[in-house]
Protein backbone atom coordinates (compact mmCIF):
# COMPACT_ATOMS: atom_id res chain seq x y z
CA UNK A 1 0.00 0.00 0.00
CA UNK A 2 1.38 3.83 -0.78
CA UNK A 3 2.33 5.72 2.34
CA UNK A 4 0.04 8.60 3.12
CA UNK A 5 2.73 11.10 1.02
CA UNK A 6 1.95 9.20 -2.08
CA UNK A 7 -2.05 9.13 -1.96
CA UNK A 8 -4.89 11.49 -3.24
CA UNK A 9 -7.26 12.13 -0.42
CA UNK A 10 -10.89 13.39 -0.96
CA UNK A 11 -12.21 14.66 1.85
CA UNK A 12 -15.89 15.44 1.73
CA UNK A 13 -17.86 18.10 3.68
CA UNK A 14 -15.85 21.19 4.42
CA UNK A 15 -17.21 22.01 7.78
CA UNK A 16 -14.84 22.70 10.36
CA UNK A 17 -13.68 19.23 11.09
CA UNK A 18 -13.33 18.75 7.24
CA UNK A 19 -11.76 21.91 6.44
CA UNK A 20 -9.47 21.98 9.21
CA UNK A 21 -8.20 18.24 7.89
CA UNK A 22 -7.28 19.63 4.43
CA UNK A 23 -5.89 22.69 5.51
CA UNK A 24 -3.21 20.55 7.88
CA UNK A 25 -2.63 17.80 5.00
CA UNK A 26 -2.35 20.76 2.36
CA UNK A 27 -0.32 23.35 4.61
CA UNK A 28 1.88 20.60 6.00
CA UNK A 29 2.71 18.64 2.77
CA UNK A 30 1.25 15.43 4.21
CA UNK A 31 -0.31 13.78 0.65
CA UNK A 32 0.11 13.88 -2.93
CA UNK A 33 -3.05 16.34 -3.48
CA UNK A 34 -5.49 17.44 -1.27
CA UNK A 35 -9.06 17.51 -2.50
CA UNK A 36 -12.16 18.88 -1.00
CA UNK A 37 -16.06 18.02 -1.88
CA UNK A 38 -18.67 20.53 -0.90
CA UNK A 39 -22.04 21.60 -1.68
CA UNK A 40 -21.53 25.37 -1.19
CA UNK A 41 -19.72 26.90 -4.11
CA UNK A 42 -18.26 29.99 -1.97
CA UNK A 43 -16.47 27.29 0.17
CA UNK A 44 -15.01 25.87 -3.12
CA UNK A 45 -13.59 29.69 -3.80
CA UNK A 46 -12.44 30.46 -0.15
CA UNK A 47 -10.89 26.90 0.30
CA UNK A 48 -8.95 27.80 -2.62
CA UNK A 49 -8.26 31.24 -2.21
CA UNK A 50 -6.88 30.26 1.06
CA UNK A 51 -4.93 27.69 -0.05
CA UNK A 52 -6.69 24.69 1.86
CA UNK A 53 -7.26 22.31 -0.76
CA UNK A 54 -5.02 21.34 -4.32
CA UNK A 55 -8.45 20.87 -5.80
CA UNK A 56 -12.63 20.94 -4.71
CA UNK A 57 -15.76 20.49 -6.22
CA UNK A 58 -19.20 20.61 -5.97
CA UNK A 59 -19.54 17.54 -7.82
CA UNK A 60 -18.93 14.08 -5.66
CA UNK A 61 -17.84 11.77 -8.73
CA UNK A 62 -15.18 13.75 -9.75
CA UNK A 63 -14.23 14.56 -6.07
CA UNK A 64 -13.65 11.06 -5.41
CA UNK A 65 -12.70 9.73 -8.67
CA UNK A 66 -8.92 8.28 -8.58
CA UNK A 67 -8.56 9.09 -5.00
CA UNK A 68 -7.09 6.84 -2.75
CA UNK A 69 -8.63 7.68 1.22
CA UNK A 70 -11.71 9.55 0.90
CA UNK A 71 -12.39 10.88 4.13
CA UNK A 72 -16.39 11.94 5.14
CA UNK A 73 -16.64 14.84 7.19
CA UNK A 74 -20.38 15.86 7.66
CA UNK A 75 -23.12 14.73 10.82
CA UNK A 76 -23.33 10.89 11.41
CA UNK A 77 -26.34 10.23 9.25
CA UNK A 78 -25.18 12.29 6.35
CA UNK A 79 -22.51 9.59 6.20
CA UNK A 80 -24.25 6.48 6.36
CA UNK A 81 -26.77 8.18 3.59
CA UNK A 82 -23.40 9.16 1.60
CA UNK A 83 -21.97 5.90 2.30
CA UNK A 84 -24.99 4.71 0.17
CA UNK A 85 -24.66 7.14 -2.83
CA UNK A 86 -20.10 6.51 -2.47
CA UNK A 87 -21.04 2.35 -3.12
CA UNK A 88 -21.38 2.62 -7.03
CA UNK A 89 -18.51 5.17 -7.61
CA UNK A 90 -15.49 4.09 -5.65
CA UNK A 91 -12.78 2.97 -7.42
CA UNK A 92 -10.88 -0.28 -6.27
CA UNK A 93 -8.96 -0.20 -3.49
CA UNK A 94 -10.15 3.21 -2.08
CA UNK A 95 -9.68 3.49 1.65
CA UNK A 96 -12.85 4.79 3.03
CA UNK A 97 -12.63 6.80 6.65
CA UNK A 98 -15.04 9.04 8.09
CA UNK A 99 -14.90 11.69 11.23
CA UNK A 100 -18.49 11.11 12.15
CA UNK A 101 -19.33 11.24 16.33
CA UNK A 102 -21.00 7.94 17.02
CA UNK A 103 -19.68 4.94 14.79
CA UNK A 104 -22.21 2.23 15.27
CA UNK A 105 -24.63 3.22 12.47
CA UNK A 106 -21.58 4.25 10.40
CA UNK A 107 -19.84 0.97 10.82
CA UNK A 108 -22.77 -1.35 9.78
CA UNK A 109 -23.23 1.10 6.79
CA UNK A 110 -19.70 1.11 5.64
CA UNK A 111 -20.03 -2.89 5.81
CA UNK A 112 -22.31 -2.80 2.91
CA UNK A 113 -20.14 -1.30 1.06
CA UNK A 114 -19.01 -3.99 -1.79
CA UNK A 115 -15.48 -5.62 -1.31
CA UNK A 116 -13.26 -3.85 -3.50
CA UNK A 117 -13.28 -1.09 -1.00
CA UNK A 118 -11.43 -0.63 2.30
CA UNK A 119 -13.83 1.15 5.28
CA UNK A 120 -12.87 1.59 8.79
CA UNK A 121 -14.71 3.89 10.95
CA UNK A 122 -12.52 7.24 12.79
CA UNK A 123 -13.65 10.02 15.27
CA UNK A 124 -11.21 12.43 16.32
CA UNK A 125 -12.00 13.57 19.64
CA UNK A 126 -11.90 17.40 19.20
CA UNK A 127 -13.90 20.35 17.65
CA UNK A 128 -15.65 23.52 18.91
CA UNK A 129 -18.73 25.31 19.40
CA UNK A 130 -18.22 27.20 16.56
CA UNK A 131 -19.54 25.17 13.07
CA UNK A 132 -19.04 25.33 10.00
CA UNK A 133 -15.76 26.33 7.47
CA UNK A 134 -15.32 29.84 8.78
CA UNK A 135 -14.29 28.29 12.43
CA UNK A 136 -11.99 25.43 10.51
CA UNK A 137 -8.04 26.26 11.13
CA UNK A 138 -4.69 24.75 11.26
CA UNK A 139 -3.81 22.51 14.31
CA UNK A 140 -7.50 21.55 15.51
CA UNK A 141 -6.29 18.02 15.76
CA UNK A 142 -2.80 18.44 17.80
CA UNK A 143 -2.93 15.90 20.88
CA UNK A 144 -6.16 14.83 20.38
CA UNK A 145 -7.35 11.40 20.48
CA UNK A 146 -8.78 9.94 17.04
CA UNK A 147 -10.48 6.95 17.60
CA UNK A 148 -10.33 4.22 15.09
CA UNK A 149 -12.79 1.69 14.48
CA UNK A 150 -12.08 -0.86 12.10
CA UNK A 151 -14.57 -3.50 10.91
CA UNK A 152 -13.67 -7.42 10.60
CA UNK A 153 -12.83 -6.82 7.15
CA UNK A 154 -10.77 -4.05 7.45
CA UNK A 155 -7.20 -4.85 6.33
CA UNK A 156 -3.83 -4.23 9.11
CA UNK A 157 -2.37 -1.78 6.07
CA UNK A 158 -5.38 0.27 6.22
CA UNK A 159 -5.54 0.53 9.59
CA UNK A 160 -2.18 1.47 9.63
CA UNK A 161 -2.48 4.35 7.04
CA UNK A 162 -5.58 5.77 8.95
CA UNK A 163 -3.12 5.82 12.04
CA UNK A 164 -0.40 7.11 9.65
CA UNK A 165 -2.99 10.50 9.04
CA UNK A 166 -3.96 10.66 12.37
CA UNK A 167 -0.33 10.83 13.46
CA UNK A 168 0.68 13.23 10.83
CA UNK A 169 -1.42 15.95 11.68
CA UNK A 170 -0.61 15.45 15.60
CA UNK A 171 -3.61 13.52 16.92
CA UNK A 172 -2.87 9.94 18.51
CA UNK A 173 -4.91 6.90 17.16
CA UNK A 174 -6.52 4.54 19.71
CA UNK A 175 -8.72 1.68 18.52
CA UNK A 176 -11.75 -0.06 19.68
CA UNK A 177 -14.67 -1.72 18.76
CA UNK A 178 -17.71 0.70 17.43
CA UNK A 179 -20.23 -0.23 20.08
CA UNK A 180 -17.59 0.65 23.02
CA UNK A 181 -16.59 3.77 21.45
CA UNK A 182 -20.06 5.27 21.75
CA UNK A 183 -21.35 3.86 24.86
CA UNK A 184 -17.99 6.01 26.42
CA UNK A 185 -18.71 8.97 24.42
CA UNK A 186 -22.31 9.11 25.39
CA UNK A 187 -20.51 9.80 28.81
CA UNK A 188 -18.06 12.04 28.30
CA UNK A 189 -19.04 13.63 25.24
CA UNK A 190 -23.23 13.24 24.62
CA UNK A 191 -24.14 13.77 28.31
CA UNK A 192 -22.28 17.24 28.81
CA UNK A 193 -24.11 18.48 25.75
CA UNK A 194 -27.54 17.59 26.73
CA UNK A 195 -26.86 19.26 30.45
CA UNK A 196 -25.25 22.40 28.96
CA UNK A 197 -28.45 23.00 26.95
CA UNK A 198 -30.75 22.05 30.50
CA UNK A 199 -28.17 24.85 31.98
CA UNK A 200 -29.02 27.55 29.19
CA UNK A 201 -32.81 26.83 28.98
CA UNK A 202 -32.91 26.93 32.91
CA UNK A 203 -31.29 30.31 33.31
CA UNK A 204 -33.15 31.18 30.33
CA UNK A 205 -36.00 30.72 32.68
CA UNK A 206 -34.42 32.35 35.16
CA UNK A 207 -34.01 35.52 32.94
CA UNK A 208 -36.97 35.72 31.63
CA UNK A 209 -38.23 37.02 35.26
CA UNK A 210 -34.67 38.76 35.73
CA UNK A 211 -32.29 39.81 33.13
CA UNK A 212 -29.84 40.61 35.11
CA UNK A 213 -28.61 36.46 35.29
CA UNK A 214 -27.05 37.04 31.66
CA UNK A 215 -24.97 40.16 33.38
CA UNK A 216 -23.21 38.40 36.29
CA UNK A 217 -22.97 35.01 34.55
CA UNK A 218 -19.21 35.28 34.18
CA UNK A 219 -16.48 31.27 34.03
CA UNK A 220 -18.56 29.38 35.57
CA UNK A 221 -21.68 29.20 33.59
CA UNK A 222 -19.41 29.98 30.45
CA UNK A 223 -17.50 27.02 30.30
CA UNK A 224 -20.34 24.36 31.89
CA UNK A 225 -22.50 25.82 29.05
CA UNK A 226 -19.89 26.11 25.96
CA UNK A 227 -21.10 23.17 24.28
CA UNK A 228 -24.91 23.86 24.02
CA UNK A 229 -23.89 26.39 21.22
CA UNK A 230 -22.47 23.45 19.01
CA UNK A 231 -24.15 22.84 15.69
CA UNK A 232 -27.52 21.49 16.44
CA UNK A 233 -27.39 19.22 13.46
CA UNK A 234 -24.65 17.07 14.23
CA UNK A 235 -26.26 16.61 17.69
CA UNK A 236 -29.36 15.62 16.40
CA UNK A 237 -27.35 12.87 14.48
CA UNK A 238 -25.57 11.90 17.21
CA UNK A 239 -28.49 11.46 20.11
CA UNK A 240 -30.93 9.73 17.41
CA UNK A 241 -27.44 6.84 16.62
CA UNK A 242 -26.46 6.35 20.00
CA UNK A 243 -29.88 6.90 21.79
CA UNK A 244 -29.76 4.06 24.14
CA UNK A 245 -26.37 4.50 25.15
CA UNK A 246 -27.01 8.31 25.96
CA UNK A 247 -30.36 7.44 27.78
CA UNK A 248 -28.69 4.83 30.23
CA UNK A 249 -26.25 8.20 30.98
CA UNK A 250 -28.70 10.33 31.40
CA UNK A 251 -30.51 7.73 33.93
CA UNK A 252 -27.19 7.35 35.89
CA UNK A 253 -26.85 11.51 35.85
CA UNK A 254 -30.81 12.06 37.20
CA UNK A 255 -29.76 9.48 40.10
CA UNK A 256 -26.48 11.54 41.25
CA UNK A 257 -28.28 14.82 40.53
CA UNK A 258 -31.12 13.39 42.87
CA UNK A 259 -28.67 12.34 45.82
CA UNK A 260 -27.24 15.66 45.67
CA UNK A 261 -30.62 17.12 45.67
CA UNK A 262 -31.71 15.36 48.74
CA UNK A 263 -28.48 15.33 50.34
CA UNK A 264 -29.35 19.47 50.32
CA UNK A 265 -32.70 19.72 51.29
CA UNK A 266 -32.50 17.34 54.17
CA UNK A 267 -29.29 19.59 55.38
CA UNK A 268 -27.52 16.34 55.23
CA UNK A 269 -23.71 18.00 55.34
CA UNK A 270 -21.51 15.66 55.79
CA UNK A 271 -22.70 13.12 53.47
CA UNK A 272 -22.97 15.91 51.16
CA UNK A 273 -19.00 17.02 51.89
CA UNK A 274 -18.49 13.22 51.21
CA UNK A 275 -20.10 13.65 47.75
CA UNK A 276 -18.61 16.63 46.60
CA UNK A 277 -15.18 16.14 48.14
CA UNK A 278 -15.16 12.68 45.66
CA UNK A 279 -16.02 14.25 42.52
CA UNK A 280 -13.34 17.18 43.56
CA UNK A 281 -10.63 15.07 43.72
CA UNK A 282 -11.98 12.58 41.11
CA UNK A 283 -12.31 15.97 38.55
CA UNK A 284 -8.36 17.40 40.20
CA UNK A 285 -6.63 14.40 39.64
CA UNK A 286 -7.95 14.18 35.83
CA UNK A 287 -5.97 15.42 33.13
CA UNK A 288 -6.74 15.48 28.94
CA UNK A 289 -5.15 12.31 27.47
CA UNK A 290 -1.89 13.70 25.27
CA UNK A 291 -1.40 10.27 23.92
CA UNK A 292 -0.94 7.39 26.25
CA UNK A 293 -3.88 4.96 26.41
CA UNK A 294 -3.49 3.50 29.49
CA UNK A 295 -6.77 1.54 28.93
CA UNK A 296 -5.64 0.00 25.40
CA UNK A 297 -5.98 -3.55 27.36
CA UNK A 298 -9.60 -3.74 27.58
CA UNK A 299 -9.88 -3.60 24.19
CA UNK B 1 -14.10 60.07 53.44
CA UNK B 2 -10.85 59.54 52.20
CA UNK B 3 -10.03 58.29 48.82
CA UNK B 4 -9.04 54.70 48.28
CA UNK B 5 -5.12 55.93 47.83
CA UNK B 6 -5.08 56.77 51.83
CA UNK B 7 -6.48 54.18 53.10
CA UNK B 8 -5.36 50.72 54.98
CA UNK B 9 -6.76 48.41 54.01
CA UNK B 10 -6.91 44.67 56.02
CA UNK B 11 -7.53 41.43 53.93
CA UNK B 12 -8.76 38.41 55.77
CA UNK B 13 -7.85 35.47 54.49
CA UNK B 14 -5.44 34.87 51.74
CA UNK B 15 -6.88 32.26 49.56
CA UNK B 16 -7.33 32.82 46.18
CA UNK B 17 -9.68 36.04 46.41
CA UNK B 18 -7.96 37.54 49.18
CA UNK B 19 -4.18 36.98 48.23
CA UNK B 20 -5.08 37.90 44.34
CA UNK B 21 -6.82 41.18 45.83
CA UNK B 22 -3.97 41.84 48.22
CA UNK B 23 -1.75 41.71 45.06
CA UNK B 24 -3.54 43.97 42.74
CA UNK B 25 -3.78 46.31 45.40
CA UNK B 26 -0.11 46.46 46.47
CA UNK B 27 1.60 45.80 42.99
CA UNK B 28 -0.60 48.90 41.53
CA UNK B 29 0.30 51.01 44.78
CA UNK B 30 -3.60 51.63 45.13
CA UNK B 31 -3.77 52.24 48.48
CA UNK B 32 -1.70 53.49 51.56
CA UNK B 33 -1.29 49.97 53.41
CA UNK B 34 -1.99 46.51 52.08
CA UNK B 35 -2.68 44.19 55.49
CA UNK B 36 -2.88 40.52 55.24
CA UNK B 37 -4.48 38.28 58.28
CA UNK B 38 -3.66 34.59 57.32
CA UNK B 39 -4.18 31.64 60.33
CA UNK B 40 -1.40 30.24 58.33
CA UNK B 41 2.38 31.51 59.09
CA UNK B 42 4.04 30.01 55.94
CA UNK B 43 1.26 32.03 53.61
CA UNK B 44 2.67 35.18 55.72
CA UNK B 45 6.27 34.48 54.80
CA UNK B 46 5.14 33.83 51.32
CA UNK B 47 3.32 36.65 50.84
CA UNK B 48 6.16 38.96 52.14
CA UNK B 49 8.14 37.38 50.12
CA UNK B 50 6.44 37.85 46.94
CA UNK B 51 5.63 41.91 47.94
CA UNK B 52 1.94 40.87 47.73
CA UNK B 53 1.48 42.80 51.11
CA UNK B 54 3.04 45.29 53.42
CA UNK B 55 1.97 43.86 56.64
CA UNK B 56 1.20 40.32 57.43
CA UNK B 57 -0.04 38.67 60.58
CA UNK B 58 -2.15 35.38 62.46
CA UNK B 59 -2.98 37.58 64.86
CA UNK B 60 -6.47 39.36 63.79
CA UNK B 61 -6.55 42.03 66.46
CA UNK B 62 -3.44 43.73 65.49
CA UNK B 63 -4.44 42.91 61.74
CA UNK B 64 -7.00 45.41 62.13
CA UNK B 65 -6.25 47.65 64.42
CA UNK B 66 -6.10 51.19 62.75
CA UNK B 67 -7.67 49.90 59.16
CA UNK B 68 -10.02 51.90 57.28
CA UNK B 69 -10.91 48.64 55.21
CA UNK B 70 -11.37 45.45 56.14
CA UNK B 71 -11.85 42.75 53.99
CA UNK B 72 -13.10 39.35 54.54
CA UNK B 73 -12.01 37.04 52.39
CA UNK B 74 -12.94 33.61 53.25
CA UNK B 75 -15.68 30.84 52.76
CA UNK B 76 -19.59 32.21 53.37
CA UNK B 77 -19.54 30.95 56.95
CA UNK B 78 -16.37 32.06 58.12
CA UNK B 79 -17.57 35.42 56.95
CA UNK B 80 -20.41 34.76 59.36
CA UNK B 81 -18.13 33.74 62.27
CA UNK B 82 -15.80 36.41 61.83
CA UNK B 83 -18.35 39.14 62.04
CA UNK B 84 -19.23 38.52 65.30
CA UNK B 85 -15.80 38.09 66.06
CA UNK B 86 -14.99 41.32 64.61
CA UNK B 87 -17.30 43.15 66.64
CA UNK B 88 -15.55 44.16 69.61
CA UNK B 89 -12.38 44.90 68.33
CA UNK B 90 -13.28 47.25 64.93
CA UNK B 91 -12.66 51.18 65.12
CA UNK B 92 -15.10 53.74 64.49
CA UNK B 93 -15.44 54.40 61.50
CA UNK B 94 -14.12 51.02 59.96
CA UNK B 95 -15.89 49.94 56.11
CA UNK B 96 -16.04 46.30 56.46
CA UNK B 97 -16.56 44.30 53.15
CA UNK B 98 -16.34 40.67 51.91
CA UNK B 99 -16.32 38.67 49.21
CA UNK B 100 -18.14 35.77 49.68
CA UNK B 101 -20.62 33.95 47.25
CA UNK B 102 -23.75 34.17 48.96
CA UNK B 103 -25.04 37.51 50.34
CA UNK B 104 -28.25 36.82 52.69
CA UNK B 105 -26.76 35.47 55.69
CA UNK B 106 -23.88 37.70 55.69
CA UNK B 107 -25.51 40.82 55.03
CA UNK B 108 -28.03 39.69 58.07
CA UNK B 109 -24.79 39.19 60.27
CA UNK B 110 -23.52 42.49 58.53
CA UNK B 111 -25.99 44.27 59.87
CA UNK B 112 -25.68 43.21 63.64
CA UNK B 113 -22.91 44.80 63.97
CA UNK B 114 -22.27 48.22 66.11
CA UNK B 115 -23.52 51.08 64.83
CA UNK B 116 -20.15 52.90 64.73
CA UNK B 117 -18.68 50.88 61.58
CA UNK B 118 -19.99 50.45 57.62
CA UNK B 119 -20.57 47.59 56.33
CA UNK B 120 -21.05 46.56 52.52
CA UNK B 121 -21.70 42.84 51.07
CA UNK B 122 -19.69 42.05 48.09
CA UNK B 123 -19.43 39.28 45.61
CA UNK B 124 -16.75 39.29 42.87
CA UNK B 125 -17.88 36.87 40.02
CA UNK B 126 -14.59 35.42 39.12
CA UNK B 127 -12.50 32.93 40.41
CA UNK B 128 -10.80 29.96 39.13
CA UNK B 129 -11.41 26.10 40.46
CA UNK B 130 -7.93 25.85 42.03
CA UNK B 131 -7.93 27.46 45.63
CA UNK B 132 -5.45 28.69 47.84
CA UNK B 133 -3.06 31.04 48.02
CA UNK B 134 -0.99 29.57 45.04
CA UNK B 135 -3.44 29.75 42.69
CA UNK B 136 -3.30 33.99 43.80
CA UNK B 137 -2.60 36.22 40.83
CA UNK B 138 -2.33 39.64 39.72
CA UNK B 139 -5.51 40.78 37.24
CA UNK B 140 -7.82 38.34 38.68
CA UNK B 141 -10.38 40.81 38.87
CA UNK B 142 -10.04 42.02 35.40
CA UNK B 143 -13.38 42.68 33.84
CA UNK B 144 -15.16 40.77 36.36
CA UNK B 145 -18.81 41.77 37.45
CA UNK B 146 -18.37 43.06 41.09
CA UNK B 147 -21.68 42.91 42.98
CA UNK B 148 -22.06 45.25 45.57
CA UNK B 149 -24.99 45.00 48.49
CA UNK B 150 -25.24 47.76 50.54
CA UNK B 151 -27.18 47.53 54.01
CA UNK B 152 -29.96 50.31 54.53
CA UNK B 153 -27.71 51.35 56.81
CA UNK B 154 -24.54 51.75 54.46
CA UNK B 155 -23.96 55.43 53.81
CA UNK B 156 -23.07 56.83 49.92
CA UNK B 157 -19.86 57.15 50.93
CA UNK B 158 -19.16 53.87 51.49
CA UNK B 159 -20.55 52.38 48.16
CA UNK B 160 -18.52 54.69 46.80
CA UNK B 161 -15.37 53.34 47.92
CA UNK B 162 -16.12 49.93 47.78
CA UNK B 163 -16.92 50.67 43.96
CA UNK B 164 -13.55 53.14 43.46
CA UNK B 165 -12.06 49.82 45.11
CA UNK B 166 -13.63 47.52 42.41
CA UNK B 167 -12.80 49.46 39.52
CA UNK B 168 -9.03 50.33 40.80
CA UNK B 169 -8.44 46.65 40.15
CA UNK B 170 -10.33 46.37 37.23
CA UNK B 171 -14.01 44.98 37.88
CA UNK B 172 -16.81 46.59 37.45
CA UNK B 173 -19.35 47.72 40.45
CA UNK B 174 -23.20 45.92 40.47
CA UNK B 175 -25.20 47.13 42.92
CA UNK B 176 -28.39 44.99 44.04
CA UNK B 177 -30.04 43.08 46.79
CA UNK B 178 -28.74 40.79 48.89
CA UNK B 179 -31.58 38.09 48.30
CA UNK B 180 -31.84 39.12 44.76
CA UNK B 181 -27.94 38.31 44.08
CA UNK B 182 -28.47 35.26 45.58
CA UNK B 183 -31.23 34.07 43.60
CA UNK B 184 -29.46 34.87 40.19
CA UNK B 185 -25.83 32.88 41.16
CA UNK B 186 -28.10 30.24 42.30
CA UNK B 187 -28.93 29.19 38.37
CA UNK B 188 -25.43 30.44 36.92
CA UNK B 189 -22.90 29.52 39.68
CA UNK B 190 -23.94 26.73 42.16
CA UNK B 191 -26.03 24.78 39.70
CA UNK B 192 -23.52 24.55 37.35
CA UNK B 193 -21.45 23.41 40.17
CA UNK B 194 -23.81 20.59 41.02
CA UNK B 195 -24.09 19.69 37.44
CA UNK B 196 -20.57 19.62 37.06
CA UNK B 197 -19.98 17.33 40.38
CA UNK B 198 -23.20 15.13 38.68
CA UNK B 199 -21.31 14.39 35.68
CA UNK B 200 -18.42 13.85 37.27
CA UNK B 201 -19.41 11.03 39.24
CA UNK B 202 -21.77 9.80 36.31
CA UNK B 203 -18.12 9.75 34.69
CA UNK B 204 -16.70 8.12 37.15
CA UNK B 205 -19.04 5.39 37.09
CA UNK B 206 -18.61 4.63 33.56
CA UNK B 207 -15.36 4.77 34.03
CA UNK B 208 -15.21 1.93 36.92
CA UNK B 209 -16.29 -0.47 34.03
CA UNK B 210 -13.98 0.88 31.06
CA UNK B 211 -11.58 2.62 32.17
CA UNK B 212 -10.94 4.12 28.61
CA UNK B 213 -13.44 6.78 29.37
CA UNK B 214 -11.32 9.10 31.33
CA UNK B 215 -8.31 8.80 28.08
CA UNK B 216 -11.23 10.06 25.50
CA UNK B 217 -12.40 12.77 27.99
CA UNK B 218 -11.70 15.89 25.86
CA UNK B 219 -12.65 19.48 25.46
CA UNK B 220 -16.05 18.69 25.93
CA UNK B 221 -15.75 16.68 29.47
CA UNK B 222 -13.23 19.20 30.59
CA UNK B 223 -15.04 22.68 30.30
CA UNK B 224 -18.11 21.47 31.49
CA UNK B 225 -17.02 19.72 34.76
CA UNK B 226 -14.24 22.41 35.39
CA UNK B 227 -15.99 23.77 38.24
CA UNK B 228 -16.34 20.42 40.17
CA UNK B 229 -12.84 20.80 40.93
CA UNK B 230 -13.81 24.16 43.02
CA UNK B 231 -12.78 24.50 46.44
CA UNK B 232 -15.23 21.73 48.42
CA UNK B 233 -15.61 23.33 51.75
CA UNK B 234 -16.36 27.25 49.65
CA UNK B 235 -19.14 25.35 47.83
CA UNK B 236 -20.72 23.68 50.92
CA UNK B 237 -21.05 27.17 52.41
CA UNK B 238 -22.57 28.31 49.45
CA UNK B 239 -25.01 25.44 49.13
CA UNK B 240 -25.85 25.30 52.85
CA UNK B 241 -26.72 29.31 52.76
CA UNK B 242 -28.75 29.35 49.52
CA UNK B 243 -30.58 26.13 49.99
CA UNK B 244 -33.78 27.40 48.75
CA UNK B 245 -32.74 29.32 45.75
CA UNK B 246 -30.39 26.11 44.64
CA UNK B 247 -33.15 23.76 45.34
CA UNK B 248 -35.75 25.79 43.03
CA UNK B 249 -33.11 25.75 39.97
CA UNK B 250 -32.50 22.30 40.49
CA UNK B 251 -36.27 21.46 40.60
CA UNK B 252 -36.01 23.56 36.87
CA UNK B 253 -33.01 21.72 35.10
CA UNK B 254 -34.71 18.43 36.22
CA UNK B 255 -37.86 19.99 34.14
CA UNK B 256 -35.53 20.45 31.43
CA UNK B 257 -33.00 17.37 31.23
CA UNK B 258 -36.68 14.96 32.21
CA UNK B 259 -37.87 16.89 28.56
CA UNK B 260 -35.30 16.11 26.24
CA UNK B 261 -34.60 12.66 27.94
CA UNK B 262 -38.50 12.14 26.74
CA UNK B 263 -38.15 13.80 23.34
CA UNK B 264 -35.44 11.38 22.70
CA UNK B 265 -36.78 8.10 24.06
CA UNK B 266 -39.46 9.13 22.05
CA UNK B 267 -37.33 9.70 18.84
CA UNK B 268 -39.90 12.68 18.47
CA UNK B 269 -36.83 14.33 16.75
CA UNK B 270 -39.12 17.85 15.79
CA UNK B 271 -39.75 18.41 19.28
CA UNK B 272 -35.85 17.76 20.00
CA UNK B 273 -34.19 19.81 17.28
CA UNK B 274 -36.70 23.02 18.34
CA UNK B 275 -35.79 22.39 22.11
CA UNK B 276 -32.47 22.00 21.39
CA UNK B 277 -31.79 25.07 18.71
CA UNK B 278 -33.18 27.48 21.65
CA UNK B 279 -30.35 26.50 23.70
CA UNK B 280 -27.90 26.59 20.89
CA UNK B 281 -28.90 30.34 19.51
CA UNK B 282 -29.28 31.66 22.98
CA UNK B 283 -25.86 30.01 24.22
CA UNK B 284 -24.16 31.55 20.79
CA UNK B 285 -25.74 34.62 21.29
CA UNK B 286 -24.21 35.17 24.86
CA UNK B 287 -21.24 37.39 26.07
CA UNK B 288 -19.54 37.71 29.18
CA UNK B 289 -20.81 41.18 30.72
CA UNK B 290 -17.78 43.53 30.22
CA UNK B 291 -19.46 46.47 32.29
CA UNK B 292 -22.88 47.35 30.99
CA UNK B 293 -25.45 46.51 33.36
CA UNK B 294 -28.32 45.79 30.56
CA UNK B 295 -30.81 45.15 33.71
CA UNK B 296 -29.89 47.86 36.07
CA UNK B 297 -33.23 49.56 36.03
CA UNK B 298 -34.42 46.15 37.49
CA UNK B 299 -32.62 46.46 41.04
Amino acid sequence: MKPLSECRVAVIGLGLMGASLCMDLKRRNLCREVRGVTRNFSTILRAFHEDAVDLATTDLSSGVAGADVVILSTPVRAVVTMLGTLESILWPGTIVMDMGSTKAEICEAMDRLPPRVQPIGGHPMTGKETAGYASAECGLYEGAPWVLTPLPRTSTETVELASELAQAIGAFPITMEPVRHDRLVAAISHLPYLLASGLVHTVNDSGASDAAVWDLAAGGFRDTSRVAASDTQMFLDILMTNRDAVLAQLDTLEGHLTELKTLLADKNEDALRTKLSCSQARRAAWQPNRGAFASQTND
